[in-house]
């Protein structure tokens, strides 16, 4: 096994109130009341079957508009230089986005959503359940994170999306 | 923007003492003391800066192994049909995993882990931090999840890992 190129395809797209990336929320804790939906193509239906049941949901899906690859970032919440894994910023090696949104209800192949953090148009590779019993963990180290306050993170997390 | 194909490349490997699939415990939560790491390959090594200052990270890899994807499976934790997308299973239409595991430690290009329930020789395609401000979330709804008890799950999830 060595650098071996991996093929993935949307299986659907995601739909939402953002339209330029340097106004949409940072995070799903950052967009709340920001409603959305997951658009899936028809052929993958009945993938959906009991995910109604879940209150949240991880999205897994493919930053399209992510500028080159950069490996030293400043994130969004911080004026500081960090290495892009320790940051959520979209110019990563893999452009691939991770939100845990809320999910409010599913018609036929529309699942709708609370908490979109995600620019409209976005390719959508992967849905999983976020669960009590697997994600909630005990945390003990925020790293930079921890150097910004709440109040703060808030206000630049949002970036101009008013909740 | 339409069903577009999406090329990514591994940007490390996952090595852990999990050789068989049918042994290899389903999630982080029932792999505690299976130890792992990831060997970052040394061009990306500059993205790791700060990150050791987390305890936890998410990793996103491609289950290389994963069998032809099915929309419905009976999961690991409950003899019951779902749809592919409620539950945490392999053969998925694009065979995305996620785990969020302890960091340990980290040497040059090598990320120590605690908590791997991952095969050996699977390609990483991302590391985020998992953070207390953006991946706590309340959920208040786990599905088929619920109707599983947490010694149960326990004992199916190790799927023959002893800890």
């Amino acid at each position: 096994m060595n650098k071996c190129e991996i093929l993935y395809g949307a299986i659907g797209i995601i739909h939402s109130e953002h339209k330029e990336e340097g106004k949409t929320p940072i995070q799903p804790v950052y967009a709340k009341g920001s409603k959305g939906y997951v658009e899936l193509f028809p052929e993958f239906l009945d993938g959906l079957r009991d995910l109604n049941e879940f209150s949240h949901i991880y999205l897994i899906y493919h930053f399209h508009k992510a500028q080159q690859a950069k490996l030293v970032v400043k994130p969004y919440l911080q004026d500081v230089d960090h290495g892009v894994f320790a940051t959520r910023a979209p110019c990563r090696p893999n452009p691939i986005g991770l939100s845990v949104v809320e999910l409010l209800g599913i018609e036929d192949n529309v699942l709708h959503l609370d908490g979109v953090d995600i620019l409209d148009g976005t390719p959508l590779l992967d849905i999983k359940p976020y669960t009590t019993k697997f994600d909630l963990r005990n945390v003990t180290k925020n790293g930079w994170q921890d150097e910004v306050d709440g109040h703060t993170a808030r206000k630049k997390g949002k970036r101009g999306y008013k909740s």
